[in-house]
């Protein structure tokens, strides 16, 4: 058999049978049109979209290409290698083979009858080369910054979304019931987020996590225990660990992990493309009553934060009501960090990168809506000690909020 | 104790005990002068580098921030968050703080005395973006590409290198010697690099593998068993699996393995950041004689690559002998992939990143020098049956190479 036909006859039902669940045309067109809006108001006439995540979020499919979304009409895909399953993944209905990036104008020519005046492009990741060759194939077309365009609709996820990251929730908690087992005294921090990783891939965990940036990394194996919780990460976030290299200087290291130490386990899950993630401490007998009480502050902020979470609440004054009762709480200090690096932020954007809109965060005095994800995450940090924290993944609602990570919030003592 | 003094007292330590290797001043040193003899040619006065691969082969941290190279005198590393570890992490003598990317011509200023009359940038990855700030910052200064001058000076490994490569070929040895114990009738392929991987992750490997570029996205666990392994990559790669989800369509599935299929496991595997990749066949009973026979001509066109691998020889050259040999074999239409999608290298440069130079591939002509270091990876495809395979890791010597991943060429048989 060609193997055109292959894809053709046999593939879509492997991937069904293996559980794949397909982007419907609805659920493109629903973000079509909300994405076109924004497109009139900042006035530009189409869309060339490369980033895996923009391009996935708009076709339904991740074989590499590009999609070009005009104003009015319908889509184009265009495939540099696997057309046949680009047809099997994605609704849009005009898909063509791509084979040089020059004949893009040519192949939108084709498409709309005429290249448009303005195209927006995903200035905020797109390599300046990259760039540059698209100045030369469209001389005569202004290009435009479509980036926050992209990031705003993304922003608001459908019940067809929410209900992926339900079930990476779900991949979640099997893990970390899983995680119970795993743990035993005097085994490294990296063995153990093997093992917890390699049982959330068999629950479908699809092992990467993504994050929108070109130098930061995300890894599921944030494994801290003792004193490498106390270790200052290289990115904004309240704690790094140690990590096991200069190269790789975050998350689980060769350290072993001992008795009484609070272990603090930050382990996302990813289900099509989807991710879900929180944060839970584990302990090897009873931690030291320092942890837990502060733990339980942790707790506090968590839930002071869900209390407020639903339509309309403004990210910035949550963020600072948790600021001011973790102060009150007596975790000043080591509330998001150590003294002269504590972050500014105790919630973030998530869904198919970690760090979407919104951000429970100094300085970003915008409203909760229905239908935003975010993971929120207070942690407290004792340097040369450790560190403790709780981070649930949630869904604002209609009236109030769905947590997506049904995991019990107890600390975990085995 | 104060967080920073806990960081100058304490972590060096702490990491030593862990197995960290910090970079030599020397090697640095070395690298400077060999980036700078470029960095003249190309009539460019300073670099300044933020890319997290080339920021780490030029200071020897990977802590979040610029490093700016001038053509003469001190470099200067320039510290977004953790100062005091990059200061444990890194040789370079000069290391401040950035609070602001707009502070940068100013601590440059103060650094040199004046700001360069040009800066080369890495415009193959820098989004636009950030490009355009830089063009704000330094509105006078000639901003140049330097993306190929850091490629170049890269391809050519140092013998702190090679060590650093030959110890991830270690882990990966000892990983599939366990490999033979983890895989069993009934597993999915998914299960089954899980396991793998944390394996790895307990000798020392990081998790991580890189690939420089916007849209590729680097894995350990591709595993493809049977038909999986008949389907065509996303990317320029020879088959690709199926993956778990639209989302991640690559790698291995949560389909099962079943006896006497072709079982491909191309598993790489990074210690310091540096990468060793390899690909070795696994079937549980005997494999059909189809796929056996593919492996032996695997292994021939494979020998027939080192056989000409030493510094002078072409890789075109070498790339061109492969084809003819795989159809003198009867592979012609197998070989490197499906028919109309075959790739047209059989090797890749690697190190700390998967797509290095040299690339032995149709359109190099292009010799081997020494210290280059390459993965041959010859592959042979039966669309709708399965893959088989053979890659090693290797380094160009004086009068040869050498292989760095030791493990066995058998076919593992379980």
């Amino acid at each position: 058999m060609k193997y055109e036909d292959w894809v053709r006859q046999e593939l879509r039902e492997l991937s069904k049978f293996l559980g794949f669940q397909y982007t419907p045309n609805e659920e493109i067109k629903n973000r079509l049109t909300r994405i076109r809006t924004r497109m009139k108001k900042q006035e530009i006439e189409a869309l060339l979209v490369v980033q895996k995540m923009n391009f996935y979020y708009l076709s339904g499919t991740t074989q590499d290409g590009f999609v070009f979304i005009p104003l009015e009409g319908q889509p184009l895909l265009m495939i540099k290698r696997e057309l046949e399953r680009a047809k099997v993944e994605s609704p849009i209905k005009e898909i063509v083979a791509l084979r040089l990036i020059r004949e893009i104008p040519s192949l939108i020519q084709s498409h709309c009858g005429k290249v448009p005046h303005s195209v927006g492009l995903e200035l905020d990741v797109l390599p300046v080369r990259d760039y540059f060759k698209f100045q030369e194939f469209f001389p005569s077309v202004k290009l435009m910054d479509a980036s926050s365009i992209l990031r705003e609709t993304r922003k608001i996820k459908s019940f067809f979304e929410i209900d992926l990251m339900r079930r990476a929730g779900d991949i979640g908690k099997k893990a970390y019931h899983e995680a119970k087992k795993i743990l035993k005294e005097g085994m490294t921090e990296i063995e153990f987020g093997g093992l917890l990783e390699a049982a959330a891939k068999r629950y479908g965990h699809e092992g990467l996590l993504r994050v929108r940036s070109l130098n930061y990394e995300a890894y599921t194996w944030h494994i801290l225990s003792g004193l490498t919780g106390g270790i200052v990460s290289q990115s904004d976030s309240p704690m790094g660990g140690l990590g096991l290299s200069p190269a790789f200087p975050v998350g689980a290291s060769l350290k072993k992990m001992k008795a009484h130490e609070p272990i603090l386990v930050d382990f996302g899950t990813c289900y099509h493309g989807y991710q879900a993630d929180e944060t839970r401490m584990f302990s090897i007998g009873r931690m030291k009553q320092k942890f837990i009480d502060a733990y339980k502050a942790c707790k506090e902020i968590h839930d002071t934060v869900m209390g407020e979470a639903r339509p309309g609440a403004d990210c910035e004054a949550i963020f600072m009501k948790t600021l001011k009762l973790a102060g009150k709480l007596g975790y000043k200090d080591n509330y998001l960090g150590t003294p002269g690096l504590q972050t500014r932020f105790v919630g973030h954007g998530i869904g198919l990168e970690l760090n979407e809109l919104p951000f429970i965060a100094q300085g970003q005095p915008h409203p909760l809506e229905e239908g935003m994800t975010f993971a929120v995450e207070p942690k407290i940090v004792f340097p040369g000690e450790g560190s403790v924290g709780l981070e649930n993944t949630a869904a604002i609602t209609e009236k109030g909020y769905e947590i997506l990570t049904p995991v019990s919030q107890e600390i975990f003592q085995v």
